[in-house]
C-alpha cells in the first residue's frame, strides 16, 4: 500500500505539468483494466480512440499514441522528412530549446530557427531558408513546425494558420503543428480542435494530453496521411509504443470522447484571464506599481515582470518559474486543478509585494 | 465516462503484457494524485523510490524511471559507451531482434550477436569480439547484456552471472542486465532482486515493471556509478523523462516497497510451472503425444513445439503467439492474473487436440 | 620539395592498400591540373566519367564518386532504406567486422547477419530474416548486401549472383554490392563489370578504385535509379562529396576508359594464383608439410594456415596479416604491383619455414 | 592515357576550390609513390608529418588526416563533446550552413547560433546559452566553434581570438577552430598558424589544406588533447580513414614543411588585396559607381555589392557566385593561381560595365 507522501491541497503555478491527474482520467483507467487485451495497439481501446479521433479531424486521420511531447514531436517530424531534410521553426519552439537537442541527436533533424517576438511564425519568415532541391550544401526546408498556443502564450487564429500552411504548401513544404497545449489554444478561440487542425492545413499533429490532466500520454495524429511515411516503424524505434496501450488510449478517450479537453483547457485559460486582470486592475488603479506583461494571455500562461527580489519572496509559497533571468521575466502557468482561491491568494502576495 | 469495451474475465497466454493493472498499482496512483509536484523527478514519490532502491540494491544506486523497456535499454546502454563502443549480446536478446533497431537507430550502437541455443551467454563467448584498444577498424566491444530471464524463459543462477560479470571485467567490459523479467528470475531462484543484480557484478540494470502489472514504467539503475555518464542528460533526450514521474515512482513504490513484486513474480511462475507439468504428466501417462518442450521452464515463460495445425485451432479460443513458425514452436506466458482455471482450461483444451 | 622517406622496392603481401597510385593514374592527375574547374562535380572529368559510366554499365545509370569504401558503403546503403530498414549480410562482411559500426553509428542502419563459411550468401540464407511489413517489432529487412570479390578471396559466379538478386526482389529486397575488389572478381571471371552488376541485378555498387591502384577513391553507382532516392544530399552530408571531384574522375578515367582496371586486377590475381600454385606442388611434392589453404583463391587474396611460429618469423621480412590468430590462419594478398620475384622470393620464404 | 578536358587557362573567382593542385603538391605525390607502405596511417610521410606539426603547434599536438572539411569539422567537434553536447557558433558558420546540416545528422551534434554581422563572435555572445549542467532540458553548450578566416572574408586578430578563447574556457567550454582558411588569416597578420591556434587558446583545430592548393586533405588537429577523446575512432567511424594516407599526408608536407602555406596564401591575399583596392580607387576617382563592399577583405575573400544585372553579365567571362541575391551582394574568392593579369582583366570588365 503505497502512501501518500505529499499535500494533496497544494498548487502553484509553475507548470500544468506539476499538476495530478484528473479523476475521470483516473476513472478511465479503472474501466480499462482486468482481462487480456492485445499489446501494442491491438486493444479495443485504442480501436474505439481511432473512431473517436476520426470523427473529430476525418476519417482519413491516423493515430499514434506516445509517451510524452518530446515522443510525439521527434516521430511526427522524422515520418515527414527524407534522411536531408529540415525543419523550420521559431527560436523559442520548444522543439530547439527544452527538448535537450533529441530532434538533432536522436533523429538527425537539422531545425532551421526563426527570431519571433511573440513566439509565432508568420509566412514571410519561411522566406528565410528558401527550398533550392539542386543545392546539397544548405540544409533543404521540408517542414515548417509551429506551436499551438506558443511558448509565450499567444495563440494564432485559425486565419493566421491558414495564411502559414498555405504558405508552406505553396513553397513545398509540410506543416507539423506542436499542440502540447493546442486545448487550451481551442478553448481561448471557442473552436473545435479540427478547426486549428485539419481545417487549418496542418498536416501532421502532436496532440498534447498530460498538460490537460493525463498521467501521461501525447498523440501524432497524421492528418494527412500524404504527408507521412513509417509512422508505425518510427513510433516503435523512437521508443514510444506503449505495450499495454489501452490505458494510453482510456485516457485520450476519458478526454475527447466528451469534452473533458474543453472544461479543462478553458478552466485553466480562465484562472489565467483572472490572474492576469485582477493584477492588471490593481496597475490600472495605482494599487501596485513594477509589474508588466510581456505578452498577450491568449491561453493558460502569464509571462510577467517584476522587481528584482519579488519573485523569490513569492516563491516562498507559490512555485513559479524565471523565464528570462536577466529581464526579471518569469512565467505563471494555470492548469486544470487551479482554483480561484489560489489564483486569489497570489494575487493577493503579489499585491502585498508590489503596493 | 469511459465504458468499458472489453471482457475483463478473458485471460491468454500470449504474453505478460497484455495483463492489465494490478489494484494495488492503481490505488497507489490514487494515493500519488492531487495538489501539485515538481516535475520531471522533482516530487516526493521518486525520491522515496530512490530510497527504497538504495535500501534494496545499495546505497550508490542511481535510478532513472522511463517509459518502457526498450527506452530504458537504450539509455542504459548509451550512458556506458563512448561513441564508438559496441555491445555483445546473444543473437535472440531483444534489444537485437525485437526493438526494431532502436539500439542502433538512435543511439548508434552497434551490437556484436553470439549464437546461443538457451538465450544465455558463457564467458567464453566473450572471447569472440576482443578488445584491441588499438584496431580502430573492428567494432570495439564495451558492454555486455545479457537478459535475465531470458526471451526463452531460462534464468542464469547467481553463479552463473558472477562468471560471465567477472570474465567481463577483467576484459575491461561493463555488464548491463535487461531485466524486463528480473522479478521472475528472482522469484524463481528465491533470491532477493539485489543477489542478480548488485551482488552478481551487474553495472548497469533495466528494471522492469510492465510485464509484472504496472501501467507502464521501467527503471534505469546505475549500480555502478562509475561505469555510466550523462543518465539524466539521455533520459531526456531519449524521450524517456516523464513530466509527471511522480506517477511512474508511485507504481515502483506499490511493486518494491512490500513484496508485491515478488507475490506477482513467483504467481506468474507458478502457473508456467503447473501449465508445464500439467501437460509433461499427460505426455508421461501417455494421455497425450506430439507435443514437446524446447527449453527448461525456469520462469513463467514455455516453448513448446505443436503437431501442425494444432495451434492454430488452440487459438482459437486462446491467445499465444507462434516462436518459430518453421518448427511448429509457439510461446505460452503467464502472469500476475492468470489463473489456476485458466491454466487447467488451458491443459484440458490440449489435451483434446493431442490425445 | 617533399623528399622520398620509404624504400620504392620493398613490397610484401598485407594488403593491396599498401601499395602505391598505378603510373597512369598519376598522370591523369597532371592531365586534369591547372585551370579553374567547378567544385563538388560540375567539372569536364566528372561529366565524362558518368558518360564512360553509362557505356559500361547501362545509360540509366547514376555516379556519385567518393572518397573512400566505407563511405560509399553507408551512402549507397542509407539510399536504399527508408529510416527503419535493414541490411541483410554476411558475417563476415567488411560492413559488419571492419568499418567501425559506421553503417550503424553515423547511418544508423541495422545490420542483419547470416553465417557464411565462405563470405557468400545463398538466396536461403535471405529465409533467415522475414519481411514482415506489419510487424513494427523485428528489424524489417530492406536490402541485401553482399561483397564481390569477398573478404575471404571467393567469387560469386555470375549465375549465383543471379540466383541471389532473383530471391531478393522476388522477397522485395534491392541488393547492394560491396564491390572494392570487384575488378579483381571481374578479371578472374574473365567478364566485364557489368555482367557481374546490371545484368546479374544488382541495383547499387560500390565500385573499387583504391585497391585496384588509385590515390584514392570509389565510386556509387545507382545502377537501378528507382532502388535509391537523395543520393545527392546523402554523399554531402555523409561528407563524401569532393570539393576538387575532377581529381577523382580524372583517376577513375585512367582506371576504366581503357582496361587498366583489368590489367591491374588480372595481375594481381596472376600473383596471387602464382603463389597458391607454387605453394601448393610443392606440398603435393612433398617438399614442404604443414600449411593448409582455407579457401579457393579466386581473386587476389589467399587465406592459409600456418605451424605455429612460422608466421611471425616470414613477417621478419614480408608484411601480412593475421586473419584467424586462434587457427593459425593469416592471409596473403596480391596487387597491381606485386612482381613475380616478390612471389618467387617468398614461396622460397615460406619453403625454408616448412621444409 | 587520360587527355585533359578542360581549358588550363582560364580561371575565375567563384571559389579558391574551383583551383587545382599547387604543382609541389603534385611533385610530392610522386616522391611518395612506390614500394609498400603501412596503410591507415602508418606509413613515413604521415610519423614524418606528426613530427612538423609538432614542431609548429607544440609537441602535445595529435594529428589526424582527413578527406574534407566537412569531415574534419564533424569528427573534431564530435570527439569534443559528450552524447548530449552542443555546439556554439555564428549563424553564418559553414558547420550551420553549408555542411548540409552534417553535425546534426550524423553526429547528432546540436548548432546554437548567435547572429554576428561579420562572421566573428565576441565573447558576450556565449552568454547567450549559459552552461546549466543541473539542466537536462537545454541543449548543454559544451564547444564554441569559430572560423578563420570567416566565411565572409573577415579575420579575428590573435587578440580578439585570445579574448574569446579566455571566456570560453572560464565558462566550461572548449573552443574548436574551422580554419579551412587558416592559412589565409595567417598571412593576413604575418603571424606563424601557431599564434592563431595553440597560443590563442585554441583545442581543436580544422586545418584546411584543399582550398591552399591540394587534391583534397584536411588535418584535425588536437592541439590540447585533453580536450578530445576516441579521435582515432571517431575518424575511421566518419569515414574520414584514408588507407593510402601516405599521399594526404606527403601533401601536407609539401604544404608545410617549407612556407608553401604561407606563399600561396599570402599571394591569393594579396591579388584580393589588389582587386579590391583597384576597384576602391576608381570608385574614389569617380571612375565607376554602384559597387559597395560589405565587409573588410581581411584575407582572400571579398564580397561587393552590384547593381541589377551587372552581376550576370560579369559571369558570361568570369565565374563567381551570388552571395545574397536579394541583396545583390556577390562573393568573389581569390586563391594560389589567380594571377595579376586575372585580376585586372576583371577589374577592367567590371569597370566597363560601371562607368
Amino acid at each position: 500500500m503505497v502512501n501518500s507522501l505529499h499535500d494533496p491541497d497544494l498548487r502553484g503555478f509553475a507548470s500544468d505539468n506539476y499538476a495530478g491527474v484528473h479523476p475521470e482520467v483516473l476513472a478511465a483507467l479503472t474501466s480499462a483494466n482486468g482481462g487480456h487485451q492485445i499489446s501494442y495497439g491491438g486493444d479495443a481501446y485504442t480501436a474505439r480512440l481511432a473512431e473517436v479521433l476520426g470523427e473529430q479531424f476525418g476519417q482519413q486521420v491516423q493515430v499514434f499514441p506516445v509517451f510524452n511531447g518530446t515522443g510525439a514531436n521527434v516521430v511526427g517530424l522524422k515520418s515527414m522528412l527524407p534522411h536531408w531534410g529540415s525543419v523550420i521553426c521559431a527560436e523559442s519552439a520548444h522543439i530547439n530549446t527544452d527538448e535537450a537537442g533529441a530532434p538533432e541527436r536522436v533523429a538527425g533533424i537539422k531545425l532551421l530557427t526563426v527570431p519571433s517576438v511573440d513566439g509565432k511564425l508568420r509566412p514571410d519568415d519561411l522566406d528565410r531558408y528558401p527550398r533550392e532541391p539542386d543545392d546539397v550544401h544548405h540544409p533543404l526546408p521540408g517542414v515548417v513546425s509551429i506551436t499551438q498556443s506558443t511558448e509565450l502564450g499567444t495563440v494564432y487564429t485559425a486565419e493566421e494558420l491558414r495564411a502559414l500552411t498555405d504558405r508552406a504548401h505553396a513553397l513545398g513544404l509540410t506543416v507539423h503543428l506542436d499542440g502540447s497545449r493546442l486545448a487550451n489554444a481551442a478553448a481561448s478561440l471557442d473552436l473545435p480542435l479540427r478547426a486549428l487542425t485539419t481545417d487549418a492545413g496542418v498536416d501532421v499533429l502532436s496532440l498534447g494530453g498530460t498538460k490537460n490532466g493525463l498521467i501521461f500520454g501525447e498523440l501524432v495524429l497524421a492528418i494527412n496521411p500524404d504527408a507521412v511515411t513509417g509512422l508505425g516503424y518510427l513510433q516503435k524505434l523512437n521508443m514510444q509504443l506503449a505495450s499495454k496501450m489501452r490505458f494510453v488510449s482510456a485516457q485520450f478517450l476519458a478526454l475527447l470522447e466528451d469534452d473533458l479537453w474543453q472544461r479543462s483547457a478553458a478552466h485553466a485559460n480562465a484562472m489565467a484571464r483572472r490572474l492576469r486582470t485582477g493584477l492588471e486592475e490593481r496597475v490600472s488603479s495605482g494599487a501596485i506599481t513594477g509589474i508588466s506583461f510581456s505578452q498577450p494571455t491568449d491561453a493558460n500562461t502569464i509571462l510577467a515582470t517584476l522587481p528584482a527580489g519579488v519573485a523569490d519572496r513569492l516563491r516562498q509559497k507559490f512555485a513559479f518559474y524565471d523565464w528570462d533571468p536577466a529581464a526579471g521575466e518569469v512565467r505563471w502557468v494555470c492548469s486544470f486543478d487551479t482554483t480561484t482561491e489560489d489564483v486569489d491568494g497570489f494575487i493577493a502576495a503579489v499585491e502585498s509585494e508590489l503596493r
